[in-house]
């Protein structure tokens, strides 16, 4: 499944064929079943990881102890506790495993020796975290501006896959809404 | 004030010091009186702004027409409304002035092609988008797992510039309280 991994650099990166190579051999293949716990709270994250099958998310709790979803990863897409690996202190969120799933993993370490390499990984990085600021704005904005009704057609028109693949109670965390109004707004 | 600039770029970027003066011929010198407002909800963030006195801050509206602070900056710092700075599409955040400011402008066309000249501008870049992305995160983990009270702590111990310079009003809209509440807490 390496080549899941060198499609998605060749989609998604600068880099030149050979520098594939390179790149491709700092990601360690991994697989884990359902209901893994990659990263808990407290803990200083130090993978990333390329999903090239099955289902990966972050999320965070309130003080009341509810889960709030900040991002689910699907097949063929990368996925971190983001403000930990940049900062490398302790995350505030966790990272678990929603279905089945086979990943290529890339250390910390490496990931920033490969920037220093390699000019198209910082460009990717770079890229990586606009991608990320960009989503994580879009969501408040949607949060702030749009009905939990609104919210959910929206999912469904842009990503539908959420709804096909997670479950209520996750994808609720998502929308921030509760796990009733979410049944109620699909019913209809 | 150029010297401000410069200063700056020699402490957060590994620019040269012949690279800087480069940099440098690519900022503006301009000033803004209070009240000033230099881009609203619907245009096309354009420029970037390093501050070398005064201060601006960037927000966005509610569906209820209320005002959320997302960030406010002072003398030596830089400040944009990044997603549409990264994205070129319209704002959903407003960009206006608190003080009397002097400030640098750079357009996000020569900011972008000093990052294909200059590969330190591309590791500053980045260095402000990680930056970004952990002021983002760290500000929603303040709000779930902080009280007001607590958030207002919080800020008059790390950064007392922001209750010493900024109004009650928008003290409250950056804190997520009521201005109300936020009064009562000051009080005691």
């Amino acid at each position: 499944m390496i080549g899941t991994l060198k499609a998605y650099l060749r989609i998604n990166t600068d880099l030149s064929e050979s520098e594939i190579e390179t790149v491709a051999i700092f990601f360690k293949p991994k697989a884990f079943n359902r209901g893994t716990i990659l990263l808990s709270q407290g803990e200083v994250c130090k993978d990333l990881y390329f999903l090239s099958r099955g289902c990966i998310r972050t999320y965070y709790l309130t003080k009341q102890g509810h889960e709030k979803t900040r991002y689910i990863a699907f097949n063929g897409s990368v996925v971190t506790a983001i403000s930990s690996f940049i900062s490398q202190l302790p995350s505030f969120e966790f990272v678990d495993v929603l279905e089945k799933s086979e990943v290529y993993v890339i250390s910390h370490k490496d990931f920033y020796q490969l920037m220093c390499a390699l000019p198209a990984w910082g460009s990717f990085y770079r890229r990586l975290l606009e991608m990320a600021y960009l989503y994580q704005n879009k969501k408040i904005e949607d949060l702030v501006t749009l009905s939990a009704k609104e919210r959910y057609d929206k999912l469904l028109r842009e990503w539908p896959v959420y709804i096909q693949r997670v479950s209520n109670k996750i994808l609720a965390s998502y929308l921030n809404i509760r796990e009733e109004s979410l049944s109620r707004i699909k019913s209809k």
